[in-house]
């Protein structure tokens, strides 16, 4: 028996950069959280120290804001795929690397060309991974809360000797979507895709009468790759946001669904993909991601 | 030498409430969290745990929900004040209840009558007094984030024996908003003052061209009180969200402001309050609130 | 009727500053976050942005890292004093300055001089304010989470029309003390004190039988102020973190305060206030301090 | 091609569990945040609808609280195993089970039977997976701070274009240590093993003179290794949590490593594994784990 090193990287998370582009007075900006990991033949580090073959973190944070100044930063998969391929590059020992980039959303302030207000908590991410000649792309979306105030039943499960929970063919159905689809395939238009597939989402989480959140789930993946070839799976993870009608009936009150009292913990937690049958192989694309 | 009891106050805090209301198949919801305190004679259960005057949180928590099934929620300093005047009418121990609202935003996923999205993490905000027969409404927001990309200078500022920071002509200005303002008079539109103040808080740091973030937030507070005679008073806490020009030199890149890196801590910190000469006196207004 | 500057101050927040002191091999380290804030005549920075009597808040951070350097540390308040001092004394325009200091606990790993272990998450606190040639020093601790499994009631409340609650003579009573206690008097030895007033504290929660959280949060400050003459006041706020015995009853088991949901909101919010009626008048010891 | 279900997981995540036992007088309480995901034929619920498979996360929710009064809670992973192999014995449609476990820490509040104090955040963890007539056991700690004030250099890492980071023979080192460790075998002590691991990793992190995170990372797994013969491979994640020497030479001071900034982000992240090279299979053990 020998005790061995696994699989492993390393790398500076959340980098948050900013950048500021001037079309004459019309300001532009992008808020930016980036992360780099980096893989490869890291047995000496690990094992006496020897850092040779270690590009450090620090050079990985003054190469991302190296970046946004050299090239416009553009669509965060060209961003992403460029820091990558870069490391790919830089070092030998570095056969892989895996960049993350999660864009926040700022809106101008009406009438005015240099002043912003944050928008939503929602954000915009990609995970890029660049490894032996090639690239993966899974992109997705963060902190997309949606609630629909009615279209959702919950009923026909099994019942056991633990199950307390009342049928119920009316209730809020509230959750916070966590979505990530992996692309195929050459000349996307990154911010095309990205803005139809959330807008997909959303349509069909609002449309999709619901009887389970699951069904739900498979319904979004769904729509997605029904109308974008150039998606190849996708995954969610969707918590259920309970809203619990109050029992208002102590104080001579009935709650016909009107008042809700909206609960922390615990909550549901649907997670789930959904995938073409002829999808390529993912190979290391989703390699260290959050499962869901 | 005795050992007295000072002031105090008991309640329930963050009870979240969310409503739907409907009209044909097209639904309203409303997100609030509602926090109540009660303040009177409270000495007995302090001192030896009888309770005869302690109208219970959990009591607090049921009206809050019952209310809002008994009437319309409305505007939050509507409700507030419901549930204020309630409590301090209820028991004759009670001589002053607060309550607290919170706002929170959604919009409507565009084509449907009852599906929402989350928006912005800002906050619409009320505090509002009861006590001795009348009433204080401050009403406010928060983690309103803003930013401008130019229009903002320092410089002037006296350099002793621990100064190195370097005089700028222009930097990003970046905060999040928190404001308060207390109302005076009698027949206010909460909906359109609310409305109205947000507005010009943000038009104001947008156009204001800044020397100093001190600057900014006078600006900000006149501005409210030059248009708004309803308001006898402005406070605001606007922590300064620095954004550092990126050194490329090392790299043998200039950076003309447009590559930041956005820092979490330390943060300045600005607070101040900007009120009218001949303002009512506040009575007991920001009794308990935080300071700015 | 004019537009006027009411009370204000500006600073740097949240300056993370960690020490090392080496006594031969063995190491001492020390993990505070200290923020502050100086007032004075301020006005020209708000009216005009002319910042000639504006202590740049980088300036003032710098100071914090500088003065932890040029003498030991020594207990959270003497630092804060020192810095506090400083801060009134080194521009005309500075007439008051306020200091708050956090302290992070950590306990050496077993063996070893020079490495340690993140303790519990309760800060030691402090509240310096220096003014018009005197100082106010107001100390205290924060999330200190405490439980009781016995020994706590709550009965004899009114009960209304929106009054549900069962009254209970066992229940679990648990916590998140906030303390904050103004020291009066001259000479204090402020880590002896700090260490008797916490242990009074959780001494007293402990065995304290309680009829209410009220009559808990009173009994802890009176204990204080019976014991430390040097304490003028002490102020809580203390939530009700509930706990609710699970209903197990539909499963045919009986939950004799056995098993229990520990709920996240609402909470209940005791706060209070307990001091001496012959204290000092507390000046500015409390000002822009949170309420309780 | 055909869009079909990939895999997917639901249940109840975060159920706050406390329990309270007692001998005589002498009471002992458990704080648990219990989280359980099912696997298995879930085709009809993602297509139709059709809930008839479906164990609702409530009764999920119910199970977990009944579990704990009908028998000891005992140590998480008894806990842990006994419900997983509830789950997938109770339904023929459930064929997996993942339950995760975390423990938070509460000390006894001195010379009281029935009081105590919350200790560090540190969290205690299980995920047991439950599936196919077998069970895996994954256990772990999060949350535990560790910091050395010397005994860690960085040197002889790759200078390229974008590398300005200096050598260093003497740093701080901290880091958040999360640790994953995969069980294999019959008949474990988990409460020995656990406290035994735990404690050959904080006195490797104290040990081990440290040329890079990654050296310290692998010799403290292969410390658990070595000692361990019941552990086939353990998963570290270790943010390197930057502490920065402040410059004090504009102030004329000397920093001999004394005076430090702790910065919060972005932060080096080193993730890896170290395993038995004859160690089992570790089939779905870290199926929906995060990936270190």
């Amino acid at each position: 028996m020998a005790i061995v090193l696994g699989p492993n990287q390393y790398g500076k998370a959340e980098n948050r950069l900013v950048t500021v582009t001037r079309d004459g007075a019309v300001h532009t900006i992008r808020d930016l959280t980036v992360s780099t990991s980096l893989r490869g033949d890291l047995t000496d580090t690990h094992l006496t120290g020897d850092n040779s073959k270690v590009l450090a973190t620090d050079t990985q944070k003054n190469t991302v804001y190296a970046f946004a100044k050299q090239a416009p930063v553009g669509e965060i998969e060209d961003f992403a795929l460029r820091l990558g391929r870069h490391f790919v590059s830089s070092q030998e020992a570095i056969t892989g690397a895996r960049v993350l980039v999660d864009e926040h959303a700022w809106e101008r302030i009406e009438g005015d060309d240099h002043s912003f207000v944050r928008g939503s908590d929602e954000k915009r991410t990609t995970a890029v991974t660049v490894e032996g000649g090639r690239a993966w792309v899974v992109s997705g979306v963060r902190d997309v809360v949606v609630l629909k105030s009615t279209g959702s039943e919950f009923h026909g499960f099994p019942r056991d000797e633990y199950t307390t929970l009342k049928e119920t063919h009316d209730r809020i159905l509230a959750t916070s979507v966590t979505a990530r689809w992996r692309y195929q395939g050459e000349g996307i238009d990154w911010a095309e895709s990205f803005t139809e597939i959330r807008r997909l989402l959303l349509a069909t989480f609002a449309a999709k009468h619901s009887l389970s959140l699951q069904q739900t789930l498979y319904a979004m993946g769904e729509a997605v790759l029904r109308a974008r070839p150039e998606v190849a799976e996708v995954r969610l993870s969707m918590p259920n946001k309970h809203h619990f009608a109050v029992d208002l009936s102590p104080f001579g009150l009935e709650n016909d669904n009107e008042v809700f009292y909206a609960a922390d913990r615990p909550y549901g937690l649907i997670e789930g993909s959904v995938l073409r049958d002829d999808a390529e192989d993912p190979g290391s694309a989703w390699h260290t991601l959050p499962a869901f």
